[in-house]
């Protein structure tokens, strides 16, 4: 049996943007509500995402900012953080409030444009440990470079593997209207000229940090042949920093967190038809692929190299250009991909339609694999 | 029937410490889990509240650092943030959690100490409006001494009133070891001599800001005679700035929380025999005794100077000593009202134990009427 129902998404462009993060969260908010045929009056409570509203502007209680963007409306709601999986834990959320609210507005947001370049770097740094990575110089990069590192150590991968993930995603990115670099071709000789950020990650092997906001109606019920059941919702959490842990080529978090989606899906990993997952760096989608059960550990790169995820491949990963050519709009990142996702389902995905979209998950990550949320959405077998 | 049960509560002492934001949690955690006679494999879902952690010290993604604390544990978790109200919201969370979670601990943790006094007072800050509130100065004391000014003009309450809020908070904090002001005792000389803050408030009207932790197991099912039946939640949001309320004297979400709550727990406000209120400031008592329906907009003053919200009284308010005196440690705020209303319907309240403790409920405020969560615990009917 389903867990609810998405019956209604809506997005907007993730890159930078003048708009303030109030003006975000309301277009994403009013296009959810159209796309779901609801108003304001329909809804019975509301789950703000948002990673750096603090640190970054200063502005935190975004529930109660929201609020104020709904005059006399006066729901139930508050704001989740779970650093980068901040809207994925949402939807696991609003999923739970079902048993007592009928419909859960969902609402990822986020600002990050206009912050100076080593503040903003200091800031997404606090989803790291602060007396384990923080000090050490241990940042995002840092660390998504060990993975790689050790993943390479470990099963040969090689930094063409990172570069065709990279290609591949800035390539889907070309046909989704709302993604941060729709209007870049990015060819090898970019990739190539692209500097050293952490070795063995080079410039195109990190994401950008985008404004932006998505939204998602979650149900109790389906309204009509457009609501999307969500069949499994699983997540869980692990130790904040690498140096708590022993293995460092995969998210213990990610593989609990599928188990238990699939388990309530009642599917295999070999149903899921085409998935969003979180590609903060390129390597991320390899460990992403590994602990999703798409193939054994250290065989993600073999699917890669035959095109298995592109587009036009059995199992397309990242059609919308996920983090790394989307955006990667912190707190509205998890919600994003199940706008996605839900697109797709309904077949409404434009240019970017995949020929075979009955079973799509999502897979968003917190920290270096601190938190992760996967949701399993299409038709019940 | 019951939302849900709190079957364990543990808290620290509120108040400055040397000891860590993870530490202060860990030792609540503990005292929870011994408390409800479970230990951490029993509980299925864990949520941290936690206001401050980003901008006071750059610990963000807390759900993860408490993972860390667990190790191999690999629990669903997040972190709530709605300013004051986050711990109160956690506990709303936690009894919506229940639909698919047996035991949730809800972990409420907050670290205040060694901020710079200007950079706490900015970071506080952040629950009001950025736009509407923050550049003009308008934070916490000068919102709520508008309140003041406001309920002064149109009930014609007096600084007295005020006062003899702060000397029953101060008096009922003395016989509460956890209290932040424990040992200190506090005359009508203390008051007389203090600055003001924002007129009409001085400094015996303005709440501590505390460091601490407070934790609850919240399950679906009682596990004994300890365990407190939770009869009804409420949760409801308001525009965050009183620039955008009508209303000053009263607090639209406190209201429709308190419905709520009243409605699920099938009782009336008379029916309450003692409350933790959100005393942040005085007025603060003032206004969610009215909110609450404890008496008529401008009534609480004749319920305050005839004494019958003090300990002996016939509706003790703050017998902890609230946040005024009892200390307030943002996060852990809500939980720790929980911790008090629990640990006087069981019975083990000690020195500070009241004579009649079977309806016992909880308010707690986020901003200045932006978030409230209610919760009422006690004996069904």
């Amino acid at each position: 049996m389903p867990q609810g129902y998405v019956v209604g998404v809506g997005k907007t462009r993730f890159g930078p943007t003048s708009k303030s993060l109030p003006m975000l969260a309301q277009e994403a908010l009013i296009a959810a509500l159209e796309d779901a045929g609801l108003t304001i009056g329909d809804i019975d409570a509301f789950i703000v995402a948002n990673y750096l509203g603090g640190p970054n502007e200063g502005r935190l209680h975004l529930n109660s900012v929201v609020a104020g963007l709904l005059p006399g409306v006066n729901l139930p709601g508050w704001r989740v953080e779970a650093a980068c999986a901040s809207g994925g834990v949402a939807v696991h959320q609003a999923l739970l409030s079902l048993s007592r609210y009928e419909n859960v507005l969902v609402l990822g947001v986020e600002r990050m444009s206009g912050i100076p370049g080593m503040l903003l770097t200091k800031n997404i740094g606090m989803a790291g440990d602060l007396d384990l990575d923080q000090g050490a110089g241990l940042n995002f990069p840092a660390s998504y470079a060990l993975v790689a590192q050790r993943h390479m150590q470990t099963y040969g991968t090689t930094t063409r593997d990172l570069e065709l993930i990279s290609l591949k995603n800035h390539e889907n990115a070309r046909r989704n209207p709302l993604a941060h670099f729709y209007h870049k071709s990015v060819v090898q000789a970019d990739i190539d000229a692209g500097v050293t950020v952490a070795s063995p990650l080079r410039l195109f092997d990190c994401c950008p940090v985008s404004d932006g906001a998505a939204a998602a109606v979650i149900s109790r019920d389906s309204r009509d042949g457009r609501s999307i059941p969500v069949l499994g919702s699983g997540l869980s959490t692990d130790a904040i920093s690498l140096t708590q842990r022993t293995v460092h080529t995969s998210f213990q978090a990610a593989r609990d967190a599928a188990a238990t989606a699939y388990a309530q899906a009642d599917i295999v990993a070999a149903d899921v038809d085409f998935a969003e997952v979180h590609d903060c760096f390129t390597i991320a989608e390899i460990v992403a692929m590994e602990d999703l059960g798409f193939c054994e550990p250290g065989a993600a790169v073999s699917l890669i190299r035959g095109g298995v995820t592109s587009r036009d491949g059995s199992l397309p990963v990242n059609a919308s250009g996920g983090l790394k050519a989307g955006g990667h709009a912190i707190g509205a990142t998890g919600v994003g991909q199940v706008y996605e996702v839900v697109r797709q389902l309904r077949g409404e995905a434009g240019d970017r339609q995949l020929a075979r979209a009955e079973i799509g998950l999502t897979h968003n990550v917190g920290g270096v694999g601190g938190t992760c949320a996967i949701h399993v959405m299409g038709s019940a077998s």
